[in-house]
C-alpha cells in the first residue's frame, strides 16, 4: 500500500527549484541578486532609510560563484536571522497588509537552499544595528525546515546593514535580457532613490548614484477592506479575533466600518451583531459577505498603494532611454477581488536614443520582471494592443519602450519565483486602458510629426518654386520680382 | 521590528492559490476535475485495473457547482484518506522514483483547500476495497495543515474505489479550449485504456469506452543513476542509508553501480569506500560525484519510462481527429539533467477532418497540459520550428496539429498547477529533433502531394487535347484516329 510521510516545504522547494526561479544557469544568477536586494531595499524603505546597495560576484570555479550583498538597512535580530536566512515561509511578510517588493518569504531562504544544493556551503551573513554585530553562517535542515546556524559571533560594532555572502554553483555570469546586468539597471529605472554599485567578476563596474534624495512614501500597513474579503477569510479573522461582539470586530478589524455602516448592515442581514465573532458559522459569514456587497462603502484607502510617480518615471525614462518624446500616465487607484486596491503606471518612450525594436519593461512594486513573460498578465494584455492605432506600424521594429509598473498590497504572482502576474481581469482591464491611454497620446504626437513632416517638406518644396515663379510673375505683371520673392517667402512660411 | 512567524504551506497556497492553478473560473474548474482524474488514473494503473471513471457537474448556485469523481481503484485506507484529500505535502508521490501523472503530493487537498475557501464546505469521500467502504468529510485546518475530518463511517461493503464530491464556488462550467470537455476528449486522447463518462450542468453526456484493454506496461520504480546526481543528494541518502559501508551503500542505492564500478570508482577518488556512509563529508561527496563522471556506465534503465507508444498514438489521432496523413515518431529515452530518462513522443496529424488552424497538443506523463503554454518548453520550442521546411506555409493557418507527450519518472514543472515544463535543455532539444523528425516525413508526404497534384493536372490537361490530336495527327498521318487516341491516353496515362 501506499505510504503517506509528510514531508516539509524546504523538501518540496528543493525538488521543484525551478518555481523558485532557478532553472537556467544565468536566469539563476539573476535570481539570488533579486531575492537579496528586495530584501535589502523593502527593508531600508520600511525604516526610512536611503539603500545604498553593494553587489559582487566573482568567479569561484566552473559554473560556480560567490555572491555577496551589502545594505545599509536596519540589520535583523539574532532571533530572526536564522528564519529569515533559513527557514521557507518564515511569515514576516505573510501576514502583513502592506505593500512590500518581497512577499512570500521565501527569497532568501531560496538562496541558501540553492547554495547548500549546489556547493555544500550554508551562507554567511553579518547583521549590524549600529551598535552589536552578529555574525555566523546559514544553512537550512530540508527535513525541518529549520535555519541551522553555525559559528555565532556577537560583538560591539557600530556597523549597520546586512552583508550576505554565499558560494553558488550551476549559475552562470552573462550579458544580455536575462542577465543581472539589466536587472540592475531595470532596478535603477523604477528606484531613481537607490545607489548602486555592482563589480562584476571580470573587475567591470557599474556605479548608479541615486537621481533623488527623496525616499518613496512609506507605504502604510492597512486594514483589509470588507469588499476584499470572502466568507472563509471574514471567519478566519472572525476566529482569532479578541472582540467578543461582531460589531466591534468588524468596526475595528476592517476598514471604512463605522458605526453607520453597522447599523446599515443590521438592515440587510439576519445575522445578530452582538453575537460573540468566534461562534459564527459559515452561513452567517455568507450572509454578512452579501450585505456588505448591498452597502456603499467608502472605496478602501488608496494610501497603501505606492506608485513610482509620473514625474520620477518621466526623469527616469529620460535619463536611461533618452527618447524623444515621453508619456506617463497618472491614473487612480483601481481595486481588484472587490477589494484589493492597485495602480498601473505605463510609460512610453519613443525615437531618440531608443533603438528600433519595441521593448516592454515590467515592473512589480518598483521590482523588474524579467522572467516568465509567457504566462504573464502585463505581456498578455500589451499583445493585444492595436499599435497601429497609435502610429506604430511594427511594434517589434520601431523604437519604442513601454514601462509598465504595477503597485499593489498583494501582487497575484502566478509562480514563487514572483516574474509573472496572473492575468487578473480587473487588472488586466487596467493595463489595456493605461496603455491604450499613453498610446494615444503618442499617436497624436507622432501623427502631429508626420503632419509636421508632410508640412515641412511642402514648404521647402514651394519654397524652391519662389525665385522661379517670382521672376516669372515679376516679369508678367511688371512687379519688383524681389519684392515679390519676400512676399511670395512671407506666404509660404506663414501657412508651413 | 519585525515579527517571524512560521505559516504552513496550507496557508501559502491559500493565499497563492493561483500557483495551484486556481486562477479563472473555467480553469479553476477544469484543474479540478484534472486533479481528481489524475490520482484516480494512477491508483488503479498502479494497482493492475483498467480505469473508469465517472465525472458529474452539477450547478449549485451562482458560479457554484457540485463536482463529483468516481473511479474503479483500489481505494484508500483510513490512515491515509485525511492525508490525500486534507493534507498539503504529504508525501506519498513525492520521494518515489516512477512515473506518474501526479507528482507533488497537493493535487487533491488543493482541491479540498478551494472547497472550503469558496464555500466553506468539507467534500464528502467515499472509499472501498471490495470489503468495507469508509465514508466521511474532510476539510482542512490550514493553520496545521492537517486534514479535519467528520462524520467517519465504516461499513462492510462490496463497493471498491473512490467517490469523491465537492462544492466549489467561483468556478464556472464553460466550452472551449480551457474547458472540462476539452480536458476529458484529449485525456481519451493520449489514454486509450480508460473508460470516461462525463455529464455535464446542461445535462449533456458524453460516454467514451476504452479502445483498447491493454493497460500500458506498469513503470517499475528505479533506483537514481549515479549520474543523476548531485553531491547533495548523495549526502542526504548516505545520511539516511542503513548500509555501514559506502561501497555497498552505493551498490544498493543507486542503479547501474556494481562491484566492478566501485573498484574502477577506487582507481579515481581518493576517498575511503569502506568508511561509513554517515560520515562522508561534502568534499569527499564532490570527489565521488566527480568520479562517476569519469565511468563509463551503462545508461540509467529506461523501462522506468513508459511512452504512450507510436501505435497507440496513431490509433488515436485516427479515431479523435481522422487527418489525412499521420506521422508518429517512436525515439529512444534520452537522459536529462545527467540521470533522469526521458522519451518525447510526437504525432503529427495533416489534413482530412482537421481544421485550418494549426494546433498544439501537449501532454506529460499522458496527462493534457491546457494551461500556460506561455513560458512551457513545448511551446516555446514549437515556435522555434520553420514549418515551411515542412511544407506548412503558415502553421495557424493550415490544417495540422501536432501532440507531444513527455514521459518520464520526474518532469520538471515550472509550477505546483503541473501545467508548464521547464524549457531544459536536453528536453527542448530532443523535442526539436523529434518534431523535425516528424516534420521530415510530413513535409515529404506533402511535396509529394504536391508533385502528385501537379502531374494530375498535367494529366487531366493532356488527355484535354487528345482527342483533338488524334483526329488531327490521323488526318495528317492518314491513321486511324480512334486508334492515335488510344496509343496516346496510354501515353500520358503512363508518363503521369
Amino acid at each position: 500500500m501506499e505510504k503517506f510521510e509528510e514531508y516539509s516545504v524546504a523538501e518540496f522547494f528543493k525538488k521543484n527549484k525551478q518555481m523558485l526561479g532557478f532553472s537556467g544557469k544565468i536566469r539563476s544568477l539573476t535570481t539570488i541578486v533579486h531575492e537579496y536586494i528586495t530584501n535589502s531595499v523593502d527593508a531600508c524603505e520600511e525604516n526610512g532609510i536611503l539603500p545604498e546597495i553593494e553587489v559582487n560576484i566573482t568567479e569561484a570555479g566552473e559554473e560556480r560563484y560567490k555572491v555577496r550583498v551589502r545594505d545599509n538597512g536596519p540589520g535583523i535580530t539574532k532571533e530572526n536571522l536564522g528564519k529569515a536566512f533559513g527557514m521557507m515561509l518564515a511569515g514576516t511578510k505573510f501576514h502583513r497588509y502592506v505593500q512590500q517588493r518581497g512577499q512570500q518569504g521565501i527569497g532568501a531562504a531560496g538562496c541558501t537552499m540553492y547554495a547548500v544544493i549546489t556547493t555544500g556551503q550554508p551562507v554567511h551573513v553579518i547583521s549590524g544595528n549600529g551598535k552589536k554585530r552578529i555574525e555566523c553562517n546559514i544553512g537550512i535542515d530540508f527535513k525541518e525546515n529549520k535555519p541551522v546556524i553555525t559559528n555565532l559571533k556577537e560583538e560591539a560594532s557600530g556597523f549597520r546593514g546586512i552583508i550576505v555572502e554565499g558560494e553558488f554553483g550551476e549559475v552562470k555570469y552573462g550579458k544580455g535580457e536575462y542577465s543581472v546586468d539589466e536587472y540592475l539597471k531595470r532596478t535603477a529605472l523604477a528606484n531613481p532613490h537607490i545607489s548602486m554599485f555592482f563589480k562584476d567578476p571580470a573587475g567591470g563596474e557599474i556605479i548608479i548614484s541615486r537621481a533623488t534624495e527623496n525616499l518613496p512614501r512609506k507605504a502604510p500597513e492597512v486594514k483589509p477592506h470588507p469588499l476584499g474579503l470572502s466568507a472563509h477569510d471574514l471567519l478566519e479573522r472572525a476566529k482569532a479575533t479578541e472582540y467578543t461582539k461582531l460589531s466591534s470586530f468588524l468596526q475595528n478589524e476592517f476598514s471604512r466600518v463605522s458605526l453607520n455602516r453597522i447599523k446599515e448592515l443590521a438592515g440587510f442581514v439576519s445575522v445578530d451583531l452582538d453575537k460573540n465573532p468566534k461562534k459564527m458559522e459559515w452561513k452567517e459569514a455568507v450572509e454578512l459577505i452579501k450585505g456588505f456587497k448591498k452597502i456603499k462603502w467608502i472605496a478602501p484607502a488608496t494610501d497603501s498603494v505606492v506608485p513610482i510617480g509620473k514625474e520620477q518615471i518621466e526623469r527616469s525614462l529620460r535619463n536611461v532611454l533618452d527618447p524623444e518624446y515621453i508619456h506617463v500616465t497618472e491614473r487612480s487607484p483601481k481595486i481588484y477581488r472587490g477589494g484589493v486596491p492597485f495602480i498601473v503606471e505605463v510609460g512610453i518612450g519613443y525615437g531618440g536614443s531608443i533603438k528600433s525594436s519595441g521593448k516592454i519593461m515590467r515592473f512589480a512594486n518598483r521590482t523588474p520582471l524579467l522572467f516568465d513573460s509567457g504566462g504573464d498578465g502585463i505581456t498578455q494584455t500589451l499583445k493585444t494592443i492595436d499599435w497601429r492605432r497609435y502610429g506604430i506600424k511594427n511594434f517589434d521594429a520601431e523604437p519604442v519602450t513601454v514601462l509598465v509598473n504595477i503597485a499593489s498590497v498583494h501582487i497575484p504572482y502566478t509562480t514563487a519565483g514572483k516574474q509573472s502576474i496572473a492575468p487578473e481581469k480587473e487588472i488586466t482591464d487596467e493595463i489595456k486602458n493605461a496603455v491604450m491611454e499613453a498610446g494615444r497620446s503618442m499617436g497624436r504626437y507622432l501623427s502631429g510629426r508626420i503632419r509636421e513632416k508632410e508640412k515641412d517638406a511642402k514648404r521647402k518644396l514651394l519654397l524652391r518654386y519662389v525665385k522661379q515663379l517670382s521672376g516669372d510673375i515679376g516679369k508678367l505683371a511688371g512687379e519688383s520680382p524681389e519684392e515679390l520673392e519676400v512676399r511670395l517667402k512671407n506666404l509660404v512660411e506663414e501657412r508651413y
